[in-house]
């Protein structure tokens, strides 16, 4: 875990409470698909539409913070002073974003 | 919901059970982050970097269900006579691939 | 480079045709933003747009030959006898596709 | 095109001439590409093999302008007061990565 809240960057109030509500839907989604899975007969593209729908609402959650992240902390690193690690951190989290 | 549960194109039962034990375990990991997000001090970082995990994570479980579609029902279209729905299909889940 | 075109599976020279003019228009296309790149002002977010506009064109060149191949070669491969190699070939193509 | 080299957010020029040379390579590996599609005999893998190389490719030249991006105007948003715009400029951007 990063120590970056020590130094009050942190996730915005709003934008925390409206990804946890998105996160619960996601996770009953995912659960909604384990039972899919339970069923004799299921077919494979059924679970792929399923899945990528679950990826795409994700996404959103991604989107939601990185945005946050970028009007709240990345704009104002030069005045703080940590611009390195606040690019490099960056592009690494976008590396892996799918 | 496909109807080609009709035709027997059903996903392998060990490649379902592993989804869904896998799935099982991608919603313990949402849930995890949701909570994270109660927390009063969250980097956004942070959060980025458990949501890719999660992505991740699904990426896998996509991957065995759509290598298992390849083995038991792309690879015998052919033979079937349903070559045109089966392209079409697949072609379509590969575009919101994540 | 494979040796699958001693088995006839080539790619079909429609598509090939369609491929072939597709990337010569994308090499004109990266061949405009890197003249771009000579001129004494350009703004990054000018060049990304570029970038992605380049990479959009690549991937439907990638989907042509993705359907095709999917359509003459992967559908028909239980009948051949090469199912596994036709998969692992084509999951591991996948895997690396933006 | 922007007008924000009126504002004098240019790309570095290290960045862009690095960025330059990267594209005249990724503009003959096109070329290799189409001209591999001349052959009489293609399989389709290969040409989907050098579709993701030639994605590979650009997706490092974006990479390095987007860093560079970061660094030199993201950063400093806050600062020049531009905040709104670059933020969303960039999310588009984003949005379009593969």
């Amino acid at each position: 875990m990063s120590d970056h809240t020590d130094c009050g960057l942190n996730l915005d109030p709003q934008i925390k409470e409206d990804a946890r509500r998105r996160l619960l839907s996601v996770k009953g989604h995912v659960d909604g698909v384990a039972r899919m899975l339970e069923r004799d007969e299921v077919y494979c593209v059924d679970v792929l539409k399923q899945v990528s729908a679950i990826e795409g609402a994700l996404r959103k959650v991604g989107d939601l913070v990185l945005r946050s992240h970028l009007r709240n902390h990345v704009v104002t690193a030069h005045e703080r002073g940590d611009t390195d690690a606040i690019v490099a951190e960056l592009m690494e989290v976008l590396k892996y974003r799918k």
